[in-house]
């Protein structure tokens, strides 16, 4: 298959690209580099040290002896040159993962909610746009979220895969209808993917666009077989208050030293999936996509779900942490319940990784391995869901001794 | 009352600031005029002559002795401006018509298709945004459309005010849930609309702004008692294939022996509001707002049901004229049901203007007057839903002689 990958350089979106192109499809990521350029203005780095994409390639290239092209373009602004690179490229699929992703630097200022929605939004309608202007007939995989569906919303009935069929009280009786999942978005960042949603509805009805929207849950891990295979192919490893994900935060937060920072009681019920699984997945969609007319497809691109606490009573059972409980600058849910469902992700033949000891060590030795990189003053989440939240002061202020 | 009008020199926006001012409110405009450069895209002017903005704002103090203020900004680019002008009005109420609002210029091509998406997301968002940032406590009221909900999706059980009730089945039995009523939009324009409503559900929820939104059926009629003070605030008249609504359209070709142009079968059944009722509506609202930590309020803002054909018969039993049946641009249901619940703003004093000879003949007589304006190579719909659809040539080159 012909994929273009858009936001291939990003912490999903390497790691497909790197995966797809060992299992023989070929490849292009398009990538305007947006996350490097937001980690300059956070002032941190990933914790692990990525290169270049020039030199990621280069370095795929000699390990692999596989290509893997890049072109450099924003998706928001740059609407005819993504034209121009459809019909150059004329992809059968194309994976878009090329969106503004972390709810707490969405909820940061004005400034970053009004990127989140402008970049995300126009980056998802330029593409649907461009694909009815060229009448190129690729298939869509989108990076969704779990969090479209938000949390508790329906007790302790399952999370389906993205469509609901409910009862409609009529003068005449109930009528049974089949809806998208009530959006229930937490941040600015997640309303984006509830707003995309719409868009692809519109444009699979309207227009016949093929499109699968994958609701992930939280991707835990760092290494693939394929990023594993050189030093300069390593995947990023985010750990900081805006970027950095909960159970990934929790590792290198042991690894370090540092308190497993619980923000609220814990009590919050998370799906979670391994990077191994996430490329597995987006390959998996691929290889199935609806047909044209179809509504869009919803997959559920998760393994497993677990309390937050619960994962930090596991991580610190393990390594002795402590664990430090902090004011929660989101507004969300204390607890929660969670049960979802991800039939058809099994039934397509993805076999789940789940939370083991090795695969934890595998990202404690990642964490260990570059712990000196760390920015002990970026770790606190400080991102607040309203203006005057409070929040805590930083945890740790230096390093244990080499 | 102070009120900032955004999008207030358009056909709703503009009657709604002279209503507005004339009821003793402290009236400031805010548009871009991008809806009189539309009509420089388009080849095209409104059949009535409207004047400058600032020629409609000097006659307006000279008739009224009442001043409205003027201010030219982009809301979806000039986020800054937008800001300063919030700190400096302090507005009390907002009322929110800046949107892109015509269907098929929504989907005449993929410029503006994207136009559309671009501009009414950004305006919307960047309000939002702005409202929280400078915590100008100001209610909001937003041109919202009955497009969102489709039509003919719940059968003949009646369109609610925004939210719906339904069952949700799970294994302990059916839960009871009030959804927003899902959103089956039938353009982009819709579509956009749509998007709104989740922003608005994100932002009343996470910051507590007040925000009520009007799912307004399709205008019809053109003077309002301020707007017919004077020939200088006459109001738009849109006639052609894009911006022109069905009535007032069905009204224009009867007045120059045009035969009425009904797209499809005529099934379509669709709401209306005169918009003497449009202004008066806008007030009810600004005055009876949600309490902050409210979801938004929705106001279905239409005063009658007709289909289409019934509308053409009508109007062609009044006044001979023929009824031409062309080709639908548009990919809907050939008809459908419609019955709107309207409750709350019946409660709250509105007073429905419907259907009559004399506001018919109203439209007419304006129609007649202005007719030497009329461009009829801009009458029929040609603005296709996808590639490729059929669509009918000029029904009439030259108008009758004076």
């Amino acid at each position: 298959m012909r994929v273009l990958v858009l936001g291939g350089d990003g912490f999903c979106g390497w790691p497909t690209s790197l995966y797809l192109s060992d299992r023989g499809h070929d490849v292009t990521i398009c990538d305007n580099l947006s996350r490097r350029k937001i980690d300059i203005e956070l002032e941190v780095e990933s914790l692990t040290p990525i290169r270049t994409i020039g030199e990621r390639l280069h370095t795929w290239r000699e390990v692999s002896g596989r290509t893997i092209g890049f072109v450099n373009l924003d998706l928001a602004t740059e609407y005819d040159r993504l034209v121009a690179l459809l019909l150059e490229l004329r992809p059968d699929a194309i994976v878009h993962f090329a969106e503004q992703r972390a709810a707490p630097y969405s909820m940061r200022s004005a400034a970053t909610k009004r990127y989140t929605v402008d970049n995300n939004v126009r980056a998802t309608h330029n593409l649907l746009t461009a694909l009815v202007e060229t009448r190129v007939d690729a298939a869509i995989a989108h990076l969704g979220t779990m969090g479209v569906y938000g949390y508790g919303w329906s007790g302790s009935a399952p999370i389906p895969e993205g469509y609901l069929t409910v009862k409609v009280p009529t003068p005449d009786g109930d009528l049974e209808r089949e809806i998208l999942h009530p959006a229930n978005p937490g941040s600015v960042y997640h309303m984006t993917k509830t707003l995309d949603q719409l868009l692809f509805a519109f444009y699979a009805k309207n227009d016949g666009l093929r499109i699968t929207d994958l609701h992930q849950g939280i991707v835990w891990g760092t290494q693939t077989d394929q990023t594993a295979r050189d030093e300069r192919l390593i995947n990023r490893f985010d750990y900081d208050g805006d970027y950095g994900t909960v159970l990934n935060r929790f590792l290198m937060q042991a690894a370090i030293g540092h308190p497993l920072t619980v923000h609220g009681t814990g009590g919050q019920t998370r799906a979670f999936i391994h990077i191994k699984d996430t490329v597995r997945c987006v390959e998996i969609a691929l290889k199935n996509p609806p047909a044209a007319g179809d509504k869009p497809m919803v997959l559920n691109q998760m393994t497993e779900t677990h309390r937050v606490i619960d994962l930090a009573k596991l991580i610190s059972d393990t390594t002795g942490a402590d664990v430090a409980y902090l004011p929660n600058p989101r507004r969300e849910a204390e607890e929660n319940e969670l049960i979802v469902r991800n039939d058809q992700f099994l039934a397509l033949g993805l076999d789940p990784t789940t939370l083991s000891q090795g695969l934890l060590a595998e990202c404690t030795d990642i964490a260990t391995r570059y712990m000196r990189r760390a920015d002990l003053t970026k770790i606190v989440s400080r991102s607040v869901w309203r203006a005057g939240m409070e929040t805590s002061g930083d945890l740790m202020t230096e390093l244990p001794e080499a």
